[in-house]
């Protein structure tokens, strides 16, 4: 049976001829999330892409889809039975972490403020500033992205310590890493707590207003992964008093963030609208094309693919 | 003869106590440079600090200066005849190079204007954005804060390329070292331009409107040093014409940047006033203080001063 091959990545023409080059016997289809039709998804036997959950029940003829994003929770009960199920794990974490990298150097340097006194063309200096160098950096949720992100602070010299539910050995970027049990004892020695821990009902309300508390006096706290992990309203009360350099947030809940929250006029809280991951870079987008190759390799030549979720 | 060390510089008890171990035999006076009396000023043999350049006069008794920054030229003319001068070139490097790397990665990630949304309460996504990672980064003055600023840029993944006067050999943080007069033709290269040399006559001016122009469109401009060294008026220009994707500046001309400027508006032109250096960090002042002990021990020794300038 011949192979049809349901490309919705963002691909050049030169990439298409690496598909073809990979896949010669194969039909390729090349067209987005938005214009796919039904007939296209009732052909497909290779989907690659992000299509919108509801409709793969068109896809009668599926064997393997690849999504473009570590992220798979949406999908769970619209993958047709019989069909491989693999993410793109990783497809993003160097767009999160040089994120939160930038947000958390942002909150050092007090740019958000920086930059309210430069819409009134005041030139204000405001006085000390945190650094990255020296400081001791706790990343809730060593996965993928936390280390990537924990790589970078020690590069720039900042001492790393990981958490994660389970801990087999060494994780790269990592000085330390310790089980999640650990961090209520770990909060009282960051200088600087970042959270990337996906939502699940064990991360639900994680950062609570105890443990917002047990942070350093001057500490800066970074929210990315998923805005259900952070209590919101204790952290207006926490930054309300003082107690924080600063903080950035890169999710909420809700989202988008209601026009009435009180956190959008904190000065040293700055508020990003999701926007760490997705495909905003070359790099992303070039990175999920390579994933789909590599496992069309591995599909083809009947080996086991890479990031299986269900199949 | 016994020593009179004047000590302006900001020291903890802790560090007093160190001093006084490495002279023990020394008169140890401990004040500010806008404190200090001219009786001091008098009876001083050696002065670490900042005190204002024309009241050196004072110190008849002088023998060795030590500044506690890398700049020298407020002092030029003002130190007694037979005194050594030194600086304290390198004391602010990991605070001017997080500030410049901070303000490379807000330009990158729009989070200038993603604050001015904040500001409105708006949550809205602004599409593509820039990363480090695999760019190619051009340091215009490869001394200690250029080499410094690199370092951090290699760990993250770019490529450095770096201009210095004279090229006696690699420079740590480059991956490549070019004498100044190739800036003409690495300009068009470079992914992120960054400007850190001093102002003297060879750099006023420097980046000018054709050299602006020849840098790669969607290309970014990150300026520390001195003001000068840019034409401030054809930057607003080339911004004005979208040719770059952003740029942010840490020192203007003149300084503060004056209230009508056009500058103060551009959205992705991230403005803040002289603030990468100074004693905003705990790490510069330890820096400067570690700095004078060591010469210190050196003087008593009768050994060779490091950063002499003078004497």
């Amino acid at each position: 049976m011949q192979e049809v091959i349901l490309n919705l990545l963002p691909v050049t023409e030169e990439e298409k001829g690496e598909f073809a080059a990979i896949a010669p016997r194969a039909e390729h289809i090349y067209t987005s999330g938005s214009a796919v039709t039904a007939e296209e998804l009732a052909r497909a036997t290779v989907i690659f892409g992000w299509p919108r959950p509801e409709r793969l029940a068109q896809a009668k003829s599926l064997r393997w889809f690849q999504t473009m994003w570590a992220g798979t929770d949406e999908y769970a009960g619209h993958i047709p039975a019989g069909a491989k199920f693999t993410s793109s794990s990783g497809s993003n974490q160097v767009s999160v972490a040089e994120h939160i990298l930038a947000s958390l150097l942002a909150v050092c340097r007090r740019l958000p403020v920086y930059r309210d006194s430069q819409r009134l063309h005041q030139w204000k200096d405001r006085g000390r500033m945190k650094c990255v160098r020296g400081s001791t950096v706790l990343v809730v949720g060593a996965g993928h992205i936390g280390s990537t992100f924990a790589a970078m602070c020690q590069g720039l010299g900042a001492h790393t310590l990981g958490l994660k539910r389970t801990v087999h050995g060494p994780v790269e970027g990592f000085d330390q890493v310790f089980p999640m049990e650990r961090l209520d004892d770990l909060l009282p020695q960051a200088d600087i707590v970042v959270l990337v821990v996906p939502h699940s009902p064990q991360t639900a309300g994680l950062m609570n207003e105890d443990r917002l508390r047990r942070m350093k006096e001057g500490a800066i706290l970074i929210s990315s992964g998923r805005g259900s992990v952070l209590d919101q309203e204790a952290l207006a009360r926490v930054m309300g008093e003082g107690r924080l350099w600063g903080a950035a947030l890169d999710v909420t809940t809700p989202e988008p963030l209601p026009q009435d929250s009180p956190l959008w006029d904190i000065p040293d809280l700055l508020i990003t609208p999701h926007v760490a991951g997705g495909m905003r870079l070359e790099i992303t987008r070039r990175t999920c094309v390579e994933m789909a190759q590599d496992n069309l390799k591995r599909y083809l030549a009947g080996e086991p693919l890479e990031n299986l979720v269900e199949g």
